[in-house]
């Protein structure tokens, strides 16, 4: 067993992190923090929990949790992990950030997007992107020389964010098989309120969000240069995305309507074939074909659904993924990539079925 | 008072437009006619309505109703209106039929999108597409020729879909003010279950439909041609449109984003004025600016939000319009359409604040 | 027209009265208020509002405000409306107070369940409570009076509360009949989420009530003196309410289910009568036999529905009430109020037929 | 491990056991029977179960599956449940049926509420009522005298309904511990739409059952005589239940509202006592003292949560009790009777953390 920690998992990522780790069968969770909740249990403020465990949250005194732990999960907001993750690295703990600050892997792009400082960049190079389906043999690399001693490789995962994930999944075969027409990429994604986080605030209140649906941050959301980045490795080229997400009325869930024209000449049946060939094999990435991929079908685990239309007439390709916005968007995807870089098998506490209805 | 009548008074939109009708002050509603509920109260089948009315709904005799009422409001499926709309317009009955069979003015497309032969071709020409902030002027026209006496010009009005109501709404300032770059949009547009109709099915079943999101009819929805035609229309030049459409669990409401290319050079100014110029004066559109309109805006009545983003890089802009799919999305803007065509104000019987949460 | 202030008018039931004046006959809005958003468009609060209205809202200034209005709107909170009111009785302003300050008759009572001291009290006697099917009589005495130039009857209306008015027209005709033994009443009520407020906190969050159940204040609601006052008048003795509400994922509605005991020898037949008979000729109370009311039924006007079950073994008599909470509940009922004391037809403003879908 | 089957397996509870059997450590799922859908993927019909499992569901050949199984679960309608049962009994395969046809002692008082005749009566006595918590001993019994080969009891095990579950967890212990005064218990319970069964019709529309709430069969639903059977044995007298559902917007979950009178003199403290001594080191029911236990904490598993709370003047007993309709009320309830007659560890296949947002 190893022993792990989550850092903020009060919030909604990092509690899923914590369910996941409760009911792992490699991991031990060593201790769950966030200042704000310290000394509750964890059962009070997610009764959900109940019956499931006696810990209490504790402060987040990063020294006291890394001489305390083998890996460590980051669920704080963007600017708290990379002030926060040296202190890990340097004591041999291996990082696994679900926030934004090492996702990017170039310094300016960052800082222009989120409008700070990247006061940790000498660490950009070590992280890896931490999408397994399409970065996993850098995981794997990164994990075996952790495991052979190599300090230097202690691993550093850089989580995909939630609209990136089901983005990506959905579109990434095109684009390796380079069926792709051009660079631009239109790509509408709606997510469940879950999203927007535990805080409370106007665009959470129920009597807002419920039977709403609403645009928000329309073509300059944060996840775009994400998106563009791995979009662009996928292509060989730089692509542009415009990216614009919309508020839904569901608790979890995330579905990505990602539109791009495809070259000329080629038929459904080649996409169809890349897409099939690209995901055979995945223990959590399934093509579903023409059928189109539905939210719920996903909420709860670590699956992706992903399935496609054709219009031949504009050679358009509409590609819809869907993801459960906290699991695969955030917390199962990251115990999936701490499986990985650990040696363990990828599917290790994660092999649930969710709930059918 | 002019005598007016709905058939298929019991579906979703029919007895929406019965909802306006019994307090419309120029309309007179004498007959809801729906064989599956005939001989029922309005209020035992919608109790919403308990206290409104003691009406009864009636058989679809349409000879009979035709006799009784100066005008009808068709609420049935496509190829159930072409088959009652002559016989009221033969008896100088003005028609608001707010199915598909009129919209299209190419028979062929009709046929080919509809799978059904248009056996009512000869009145296609005289059908006015139903968009008052589009076609107020033909609208006018028509009902001004009518009230002259002439039974050439009985109106028959062929109400714009749900989708392309506020697809159209979103898209029109910029193809009318000729600042689109090239013929290609992509449109992904959220609906309430309520667009699906009132029969149940796995697809409305509660269990299937709440905290979920799944895209259908992706780049093949019906709605496609009669969107194509009113944007090639107001574009000047012939558009493609790829809509995809997206179950949301929402009872109402309507959001539609619609993505295009704007020409080099045109800045957001340009734009904004555009749109603002277009909308002013309007009783029902509201352009929002920069602001992203939200479906509870507008839900239960007949206005329109529309807002934009622009995102100078790709030179795109993203415009989204929110309505009510059952009211400006069908009836209401029914009744709009028939206030105009009987030379009432515009307004009439719609010019009431929503629920505000 | 008699002109009209709002006070608290950003909150949800303030707005809702906003909403109703905006289109009464009687009625016209002067001032909309609440320090909070004070300068800003009621449009761009609320943008369900945008093309009603150019008002913006002011600040509170009671002086100034009852200088200028002849009626005012009190949606403030409790303990805040006993601070006004008296400003707008002495300058002859009538006062339809929503809040729970004048509600209660016995001044300890209120001051026990409020935890606050009554600093009005002297107004106590003066108070009229607001629920219409119940104190019409007074209502109007009071309106009367108030007409013939007597400012010692300035009215004064403490709207009844959202659980109370449901509670009360699911019962009273039972107490008023005689019909009920004993004096033992339990009540569950399922409310809307807004019910709770429009401030944002962890029980607002659509995370937390969407999909959920859950009660709160069990056996110890504020509404329980409420309620025990006005059933006990109508029973003629004292009555003893064991009331618990339950936090609903609807954003609005309001369900009470009422059950007590019937006399031996009471017949279905006599109880259905007995509540047929009291509701006759009623606007806004429809009872539906022993069809069970649904809350869709009433959200967005004034109506209440209420149905009955009899289960004869234990002679208990099972009542449910619907109503919307934020109208019947509060906003449309204290205009329905405001209508009587001011002379008005009780349905003025409030005739609609709230959507049906 | 022992090879179960499931008939009745596309239904919702029948799907949700076949998703608790698909991971669970002792028992193979060796066929899931559905007329309805035979030959299909379990997949193609639930996408959830995508990449859990390659089984089609089969036809409910009963002989034949009594020659593969160990044990069969029957999710199918009551009446349906009594005319399979004996084959499966009479080929020594345990049975564990989720319907209500074995649930009443009393013959005459099944046919009078169920309308029925009990084809199958003679299993009456030998059935156990699978609720574990009260029934655990003779769960255990039965189960060990089969495995020493007492055909005579090979297991019949009569799960406890939905409603019941919750309405005895929350009052059991005040019965138990002789707390209760007289012989009346009113029961309020809301349940989410999937109660209501996988067809769909009108009730389990979206538009009809989201944001809303209704009452229905009140004072007369079929699992009055279950609670009355349970709560009776409990108190060692006759007890009579006045019970009424509630259809709330939620697609799972199920919150028990008990209300019933305490003897004089016993103080808050006693009752909680007796609470938490009664749910003292059960898995899977856990006592939140004056905690009011919220649905969503528990949908997705076999937790049940009670709280209490108790109004001293009238000396009256609020409980309520909430548990996820389809899981604790159904399927993983009949797995945890299932593990209890087999031998094996209780929490096997059911010790997980449900999402906790």
């Amino acid at each position: 067993m190893m022993k792990a920690a989550v850092i903020g998992a009060s919030g909604y990522a990092g509690i899923e992190v914590v369910r996941l780790l409760l009911r792992h069968p490699d991991f031990e969770l060593v201790a769950a923090a966030s200042d704000s909740v310290a000394g509750q249990k964890l059962s009070s403020v997610y009764p959900a929990l109940t019956g499931m465990t006696d810990l209490e949250f504790v402060h987040a005194d990063f020294d006291k949790i890394a001489s305390e732990c083998d890996i460590v999960f980051l669920a704080v907001p963007h600017t708290a992990a990379m002030a926060c993750a040296p202190v890990f690295i340097e004591n041999d703990v291996a990082v696994i950030d679900l926030s934004a600050d090492y996702r990017i892997h170039d310094k300016a792009t960052y800082e222009k997007w989120y409008k700070a400082d990247h006061t940790s960049s000498d660490l950009l190079e070590r992280a890896v992107y931490g999408q397994p389906e399409k970065h996993r043999a850098e995981l794997v690399a990164m994990g075996r020389s952790w495991e052979h001693g190599n300090t230097a490789t202690t691993p550093l995962v850089a989580c995909a964010g939630c609209y990136p994930t089901a983005s990506i999944l959905a579109s990434m075969p095109a684009f390796e098989a380079g069926l792709v027409d051009g660079d631009y990429v239109v790509i509408n994604a709606l997510s469940g309120v879950s999203g927007a986080g535990k805080k409370a605030n106007e665009r959470t209140h129920f009597c807002h969000a419920a039977e709403s649906a609403q645009a928000y941050s329309a073509g300059k959301h944060r996840h775009t240069p994400e998106i563009e980045q791995e979009l662009s490795e996928a292509a060989g080229y730089p692509v542009n995305v415009v990216f614009t997400p919309i508020l839904t009325p569901m608790k979890r869930g995330l579905l990505s309507m990602v539109t791009l024209r495809i070259k000329e000449g080629v038929s459904q049946e080649q996409i169809e074939s890349a897409y099939a060939k690209r995901y055979e094999g995945e223990a959590f990435v399934h093509f579903l074909g023409t059928e189109m991929p539905q939210t719920t079908s996903v909420v709860g685990g670590n699956h992706a659904h992903v399935g496609i239309a054709f219009e031949p007439n504009t050679r358009t390709l509409i590609a819809s993924g869907a993801i459960d916005n906290l699991d695969k968007g955030a917390a199962s995807q990251a115990v999936q990539c701490a499986n990985i870089v650990c040696g363990f098998a990828e599917t290790d506490g994660l092999d649930f079925a969710n709930p059918t209805v």
